[in-house]
């Protein structure tokens, strides 16, 4: 089944000790887009201005993408500049400029509204309910947000995170939400909104998945080069909601393996700059990646 | 098979947002026996001062820990003040008072020099290798270490470094001391200087252990009630050497299963000051969390 992702679609200027890419493509929907796009059909929901490139766009559309939703008005493109010092897990955003994305009315083709997969990425949360409002009846939908909206739209965003099953959230900003240091009683406050799941992400220590009777661990796959971590909480998501769409299956196992392929696509994101390893990855490098997972965390039962 | 260690006892005053204690029991020797001695016999070496109370040595004899190698001097025993904050990560050191650990001179009772296993935990490098000297031929030899020694004795911990089978060190000692930002990298540079495997301890996000071919990832045990952490690598050194002493089983399969059940000895710890959630825990507790730790990360294979 295919998946709508309504998010930024934007240039990074993106500083790391290893380099720095300057206005290249980047935004929370293209990393989602391009991510789950190796296992289902994604539907795209965003804005450009007149300076976007058409061959953005055309790459997207290669990967079956359907930018339909893409919206082109007048103004400059969303962009983002941030640094990463060699502790590579958390971005200084050192510029955000919003352009077109002051204006954006979500407005999706009659085509998108039919959707069983929704993911509202990080975007205002007025935004990610407009979207959500205009999805019929959606078998699964999660949401992402970031430290920027939890301090300045607290109430829009918990009207977001009532309405949806999936919560996707960093663990630091788990943190920030609830004001609480734990990171288990944090996940059963932010569960306690309503939603069924929570997939707090932890950089390169991993991620965890909660419900609330259960907890799975995922570690972040060890890398020996890290170039550039931008998308790759976009990327992880992209790729773990692109499986439950593919596979339709919603049971716990169903869940857990799509929390590794996520964990997958992103240790490939973060191997260089922008999307350009995702530009050249192929399906089988997943699938051997998937068994290298398994590898790195399989320990023997023991009857003791 | 019995385990030799060489460490320190100690009488600890630590700081968390969730209480005090004052001169409690602690030290990384002290640590390691107790957690070791659920599944093996742990001959001591370490020495205290006048100072120290009858009880604790009781209680060690009481976990069939052999003490005759725990030597009394005049002077007062060591004492380390620390604090944590709601990052319960990373101690904060208050205070050190090294007293009689200054003139300690380690002398194996002849009872010890045939033991099969050997862990040289947090102490001068110097005292590592007297011991490691007096040990006749091992079958496994592990070391631990710390900040401090990484700073003031490189050169002395290099040397220990290079004569033992697995290293356990904190993540953030494993950089200090490669220089090197990256941890798989920082990894093979230690593994370089002759050891077979290296265990890089994460706090509450877990454990990798590194062979030059391999890597293995353990979550920490997600815990709504962490009240102190000290000790939580010594404790889990001990079960993770205390279980490879009980099974003799040195493979790969087999020293994964000991990493295991160290973490799981280590997240008792975290569960009560000083000792005191060692003192009342119970075997089947022990097997019932090692069960959570394979539910905690469980996933099935895919045909994809």
């Amino acid at each position: 089944m295919s998946i709508v992702v309504v998010g930024t679609v934007a240039f990074d200027t993106v500083e790391t000790p290893f380099g720095r890419g300057e206005n290249v493509l980047g935004g929370s929907a293209t990393y989602f887009s391009t991510s789950a796009s190796f296992f289902t059909d994604v539907s795209l929901v965003a804005v450009v201005g007149e300076d976007f490139p058409e061959e953005h766009v055309t790459f997207l559309q290669g990967r079956n993408v359907d930018t339909t939703g893409l919206q082109r008005i007048p103004g400059k493109t969303f962009h983002w500049s941030g640094r990463y010092g060699y502790d590579l897990n958390e971005a200084q955003t050192l510029d955000t400029q919003l352009n077109v994305l002051m204006d954006f009315q979500p407005e999706l083709p009659e085509s998108y509204r039919d959707a069983e997969y929704l993911f509202l990425a990080n975007i205002d949360p007025d935004l990610q309910m407009k979207v959500l409002d205009q999805v019929r009846k959606p078998k699964l939908v999660a949401c992402d947000t970031m430290n920027f909206w939890i301090s300045s739209k607290p109430a829009a965003l918990k009207k977001v995170l009532q309405r949806v099953d999936i919560v996707v959230i960093n663990e630091g900003e788990a943190r920030q939400f609830t004001g609480e240091a734990n990171l288990v009683k944090a996940a059963r406050q932010i569960m306690a909104l309503g939603c069924k799941r929570l997939v707090v992400k932890r950089g390169e220590y991993g991620v965890l998945m909660f419900t609330p009777e259960t907890v799975f661990a995922a570690p972040a796959y060890p890398l020996e080069e890290v170039f550039d971590p931008t998308g790759a909480g976009d990327t992880f998501a992209g790729g773990f909601m692109g499986y439950l769409a593919n596979t339709g299956d919603l049971s716990e196992a169903g869940l857990r393996q799509a929390i590794i392929f996520g964990s997958v696509m992103a240790s490939f994101n973060v191997e260089d700059f922008s999307l350009n390893r995702m530009k050249r990855l192929e399906f089988k490098e997943i699938k051997a990646r998937f068994s290298s997972f398994k590898a790195l965390t399989s320990f023997r039962d023991v009857a003791v």
